[in-house]
């Protein structure tokens, strides 16, 4: 096993479709582009290309995006393929998200559990729809020890199955209502498509939240309010935008009622990606797992009436959006974290110390390095003093940018004549000072414009991005040039099918695209909550020209992960 | 599926030489012993039967600790032998060790990371001993979806095989080192013995940390740093004592160049229990993995030295934690949580309320419950008003007895009268009152007494059930009265496993003994770090009378789960 590449069965990409035709004119590009790293330093960088990103996102996504998370010590490679090792960088990440999710789901009245990893075939099979979306993926211990089993086991593929015998168990009456339960864990998913780390694996880590109501309303409230969750995660920790909506009947969750999503977008590629489900699944488990309760209410003779079936959501949200932040932010330099997620928010480097510096000096510019650290160690900035001897600042530069510290404070002997520090911004690169002794305030506030900006930017991508097309004829020309595109749209599921048929490119087509747009068939993102004008009711037609039915929704289309 | 009892293949106890014989004189004691709840509710209690621990701990330790973790809500059965369901207060217990133990590991600068589930056969085979030791319990993953696995995966039963191949890559040079990281997740261990809830389960959820340094010397410092935290968790969290000390070479880790332990003791029945180990692995794995520095050395005539093979440590801690805790604590009205760690830490029920109480004077003390409940909460105590309707107060106060919430706040019309409440601890059942306007620094510093109580009652219990024996003569007597023996031993194998032999009981033993002992030999636990006077190197023999060997150390030998 080495880090340095995917093992025999792992493919790192899941773009096939990328054509080679464009790979000379992009590496001359890339050379011109690829960015000049303190330059003053240039010749003193020893080892820079070892460490470096030495192929651009615009070049090969899926090449860069393996260096990235493999330099930039995000991920390595397994010798299980499809499985990957989750390094401290991207863990803090994940926990950052665990506490900010938990603290909300706290509020209301979530509790965290633990539901065993192997289910039963019995239960597994117990809801039709449910079995038939995960059996072909799903993992089976048949052996422990040197031992067969009797019954092989399932490796859960999420927990419903696993949980709602004791939601029957649990649940006597209304009073029981309703329960709330959450947990942190590994599912397995034995997909055979390419896997890609972090959005799409063989293992992955979620959580999956699983909830029981009296009532079809309170279920659906719910269901909204860890949607807002999702978006939260991505909007404010990852400075990811995300569209809410909800999943076209062909998408959703296999035994929901219905599903919402997050609907995240790859601007490298054009592609949309799902950033996390919201499900209310109705009935179908409650009457396949007997969850039950009295009716409170009495008919008008007083007589009691039927039990009612209870109203279950179940909502999970993965690592896989550690990806998606990954490849909307990082750059040609490497990682480019979020200041609120990021293991280390900002490193300081001592600088200008030459040949010429006395020991003396030297020794009050570590002492003041070392001081300032301290302070905003104590000020809630998680926070690095780079103090490795034997290393040019140059080659700690490149170090902390390939691992994408949204912050870099340089300290030198003529910074500290004036009282300043000089602060570099991974994200946009801009240099300036702020006075050292106002780095308590200062740093914080500093960061938070940083996480702000990077939302902006991102946010101002996927919104230039998303055309609201009125005609067929432009839809696919719009996809090409990597857009997603909302339509006015019937629906329905077949209708569907033949969009993602028809929009698949083919090899004839005539149009000059963009060689690394994908091209693979548009589907249905989500029916975005925030809809449009200009849909009539009972008059406009669905876009798809062979369709031919009224539209009842603007439906967000695209090529997707 | 059914939460009142395991499923079939699934036994709550791994106690099966427990004797009928002194059954019907015991349900007679239990009767009279059962604790009187509420006596001037008594007549009023609905359901307090179905609610009730209705067995008791001296009579059937194995049914009472199955309905203590069931009717307390911290455990579940499920349809997968072996398997339970951890319910949300003991998950919080859980999640209050993760913190806690988090903090702790971050000032050694361990980091938190995540490998994957699945490790590959050729990976688990690279280090003998431990492959052996493993190897009888190992699941395997033989099918994905409907197609047989070209490879099986095994589920990992520990991870020092799917992490070292990561370790050998990472650590390139000693400025590499150390490498510190720490997992927390879900392992398997396919055990054919008894099943036991959070005691001995297939699945469970655990920390291991896996360490690499330069030297021994470094290693073995933080093997005992760790060892340490492992003793807070038991004594400062769960208010459980341990004894701390070395596994002889007979029960030490497999692979392990030497392994430390946490014993703790279950006095209902007498036995010891590994309660949490901290391995020194040597360079066995690293020799086996290829983990490699250059030794940054040189000879005395200036050349380079061999590379230095790494020293590793890996540690566990797991959820049998909390199953020591419940045998601990538990009592015959239910669960008994130590305040540090309860999810709720106090409950105040208001009482009093009597057909002529007026509405006002109802509303008023309701009033008073929930404001002494927000104060509080802003105090930073967990805290639940019961403000349930249809439920007498003697119903709340089982009910909070059996979930075990250390401490109860009563308040009625009297107390609001004198400005108290009354308190009732659930660990001694000792009343008393306080001020209401000093509850915010009379209830944490209640629950602190609490807390340091439980601890010094759990800890007398243990210390007396320690017994130092000097004479082969007193080993099984001592044993069959439910000690633990520190004896004079040689520490080698051979005589370990005939004192377990000469230790079992026959059943034609003619002395009277408890019944509900366990049966079993008595094998080896740990080796004190704190070794009693008395041992004199080279001329005390060991106390196995057909050794003959010298004495090496005081070894603590004890039946044991």
């Amino acid at each position: 096993m080495s880090s340095s590449g995917p093992p025999a069965g792992d493919v790192a990409s899941d773009i096939p479709e990328r054509k080679k035709q464009g790979k000379e004119k992009a590496k001359k590009e890339k050379k011109e582009q690829k960015p000049k790293q303190a330059p003053q330093k240039a010749k003193k960088i020893e080892g820079a290309a070892l460490i470096g990103i030495d192929i651009s996102k615009e070049e090969d996504l899926s090449m860069w995006y393996q260096q990235v998370l493999t330099k930039g010590q995000m991920m390595s490679y397994y010798d299980v393929a499809g499985c990957y090792i989750l390094e401290p960088p991207s863990f803090a990440i994940w926990e950052a998200i665990q506490n900010w999710f938990n603290a909300k789901i706290k509020t209301l009245g979530v509790r965290n559990c633990y539901f065993p990893i192997f289910i039963s075939s019995d239960n597994l099979q117990r809801e039709k729809d449910h079995l038939e979306g995960f059996a072909a993926e799903v993992a089976w211990v048949t052996q422990g020890g040197t031992s067969k089993l009797e019954k092989p086991v399932a490796v859960r593929p999420t927990s419903e199955t696993a949980m709602y015998p004791y939601f029957a168990d649990k649940i006597r009456s209304h009073r029981d209502l309703p329960l709330k339960l959450n947990q942190w864990n590994n599912v397995v998913r034995w997909e055979f498509k390419h896997p890609m780390p972090f959005i799409r694996s063989r293992e992955f880590l979620w959580q999956e939240g699983h909830t029981a109501h009296l009532t079809e309303e309170e279920a659906g409230k719910e269901v909204l309010q860890v949607l807002d969750f999702y978006a939260g995660i991505y909007e404010d920790l990852l400075a990811v935008p995300v569209v809410k909506g909800r999943k076209t009947v062909n998408e959703q969750f296999p035994g929901a009622h219905y599903t919402t999503t997050v609907e995240g977008f790859i601007a490298a590629t054009g592609r949309g990606i799902q950033g996390g489900t919201s499900h209310c699944l109705g009935q179908h488990f409650s009457k396949m797992f007997n969850i039950t309760v009295e009716d409170p209410t009495r008919t008008e003779t007083g007589e009691k009436k039927p039990p009612i079936y209870v109203w279950q959501n179940s909502w999970g949200f993965t690592t896989r959006s550690i990806g998606v932040m990954v490849l909307t932010h990082g750059d040609n330099k490497g990682l480019v974290l979020p200041p609120r997620v990021a293991e280390t928010q900002t490193v300081i480097v001592p600088v200008g110390v030459t040949a010429k510096t006395s020991d003396e000096d030297k020794a009050s510019l570590y002492e003041e390095v070392e001081a300032i650290a301290d302070r905003l160690r104590k000020a809630g900035v998680r926070v690095e003093a780079d103090m490795r001897e034997g290393y040019s600042p140059g080659y700690k530069f490149n170090d902390w940018e390939l691992k994408g510290v949204p912050l870099r404070l340089e300290v030198g002997p003529k910074d500290l004549a004036a009282r300043v520090v000089t602060t570099s911004r991974r994200d946009s690169g801009a240099k300036g000072t702020l006075p050292i002794d106002e780095l308590e305030a200062a740093v914080p506030a500093f960061l938070e414009t940083v996480q702000t900006d990077m939302f902006a930017k991102a946010d101002q991508d996927f919104r230039s991005h998303r055309k609201v097309v009125d005609d067929w004829a432009d839809f696919v020309p719009a996809l090409n040039a990597k857009n997603v595109c909302i339509i006015r749209h019937c629906t329905e599921g077949p209708c569907e099918d033949e969009i993602k048929e028809m929009s698949a490119r083919k090899d004839d087509d005539d149009a000059p695209v963009d060689a690394r747009a994908p091209s693979m068939g548009a589907k249905s993102l989500c029916i975005p909550f925030e809809q449009p004008d200009g849909l009539v009711e009972g008059e406009s037609k669905c876009t798809n020209p062979n369709c031919g039915k009224l539209a009842k929704k603007w439906v967000m289309f695209g090529r997707s992960y």
